[in-house]
């Protein structure tokens, strides 16, 4: 079995071409591929499979040739990951599958990638919700009212605190949430570094702190976009998380494009006796 | 540039053949070999050198035809790493440089290892020093005097606790030690729940929690075995520690032995821009 391993700003996958939907990818694969000590290591599995051959994106063939199968480290089915769909872009770019973009089918949907003439990818990431509720979120040492809460179409809260509180900020537990959003939510902390310029610490659902998160990017401009009355005006964002940076723009039309790196870090082939033992 | 990843209890490397010792093996490049997000991903590199070639394995050549020149995550230079050498001379088997055993050259010298017919691989891991202090180990929620403190010849402090204690043991942060050894330590919490059968966590210094610690895991029977007046009788010892099982002969000569498991996880091309960017 062949697959790659690459990240968006360090949020990484094991990428595995699969184009004739011809694995089984079995959630004990997936658990096994992304242990990061016995396995590769990975925060997801990013399957790349034309349309047609898989049930799930087969509707969606006539408009987008290849389905992002996404799986998270625990081995669960997401709809959508937006660094993830990055990686993706570069790989069907990297195996001339495609030459420079995409409409790719997700379980979210169908979203369409660009590449840059920078070599960053950019990814129409789609309509924000912004909810009316604002929750208080704490994490010591703060505890403060969100900017909003952002459906995009996954939940988030979004905080304003300054750089020194940013730094201090403790996520190794969830912050605490109240009324949490329906299903939870990620959690992201922003500051405003500069005009249209933000840092970023995010807390994810049922993983903890992580180097970044690309919905979250989204949210976090959307939430500070609202608040400064300058919502969808088609202006360039920029946002860094721990694992780098990554551009952000609201478009008149209402979309949300997330911009940044894709990096593919390795070609590998897996042991087969290890394959064999993985999946169980 | 190609490489493997492979683990022995979980403790696991970047495997780097550099036979003719042509390569310029940077910190940098070791800590981006090794970074879990934005690399590969490892506790540390293990390059696979022909003694001859390396002017630190050089004057043991006649007696260890290859060496291990083990790296930590960090870049810093390590002496010798028991779960390492078994996934040293996995490789050298694989790759058909030896047929079932080696002497293995290493910057604490020369080290024996052999493959078993159970597929185990065990490593003659040298003479521990007991020490005559016994320190007070303190982790929430217990606080006791040391069963051992062990020179392995890396320094250890072995603390034995029920099971109960054992799983309840906030290893978050380092281990309080009174008085501490000169260089610090490495501490085991061992539980015996059975024969010569031990369960063990470890926190290893500047590291924190990891799944295994070879010599950790050798210090603790030499410990045990002190204890109950068993010390280099030969028999075999089992250890269980979170990433898998190790086995533990502290022989009469005074010398004591490693035996595990050695997995190879996949072969691995590193990408060339990945590469041109990490080695700076």
């Amino acid at each position: 079995m062949h697959v790659l391993k690459g990240h968006g700003t360090e949020n990484d996958f094991v990428v595995l071409p699969d184009l004739d939907g011809a694995i089984d990818l079995t959630p004990s694969l997936v658990r096994a591929l992304c242990d990061r000590h016995a396995g590769l290591g990975a925060d997801g599995v990013l399957r790349v499979v034309r349309s047609e051959n898989d049930p799930d994106s087969k509707p969606m063939a006539a408009e987008a040739e290849f389905f992002m199968d996404y799986r998270n480290a625990d081995g669960s089915v997401a709809e959508m990951c937006g660094n993830g769909a990055r990686v993706f872009l570069q790989y069907l770019i990297r195996s001339r599958l495609v030459t420079e973009s995409a409409a790719v089918a997700t379980r979210g949907g169908i979203v369409r990638a660009r590449s840059g003439t920078d070599g960053d990818i950019a990814v129409q990431m789609g309509l924000p919700l912004v909810l009316a509720d604002r929750p208080v979120a704490t994490a010591a040492p703060v505890s403060r009212a969100a900017l909003a809460a952002v459906r995009m179409p996954n939940p988030h809260v979004v905080v304003q605190v300054d750089t020194a509180e940013l730094d201090a900020l403790d996520l190794a537990r969830p912050p605490a949430v109240e009324p949490p959003l329906p299903d939870g939510q990620n959690v992201e902390f922003i500051a405003l570094v500069g005009p249209r310029h933000l840092r970023m610490r995010v807390h994810e659902r049922g993983v903890g702190e992580t180097r970044s998160c690309g919905t979250g990017i989204c949210a976090a401009v959307v939430a500070a976009a609202t608040d400064d009355g300058s919502a969808a005006d088609g202006a360039t964002w920029r946002v860094d998380v721990p694992g780098g940076t990554c551009r952000v723009i609201w478009h008149p039309d209402g979309g949300v494009e997330l911009i940044g790196p894709a990096v593919i870090v390795a070609e590998i082939d897996l042991d087969e006796d290890w394959l064999a033992g993985a999946d169980r």
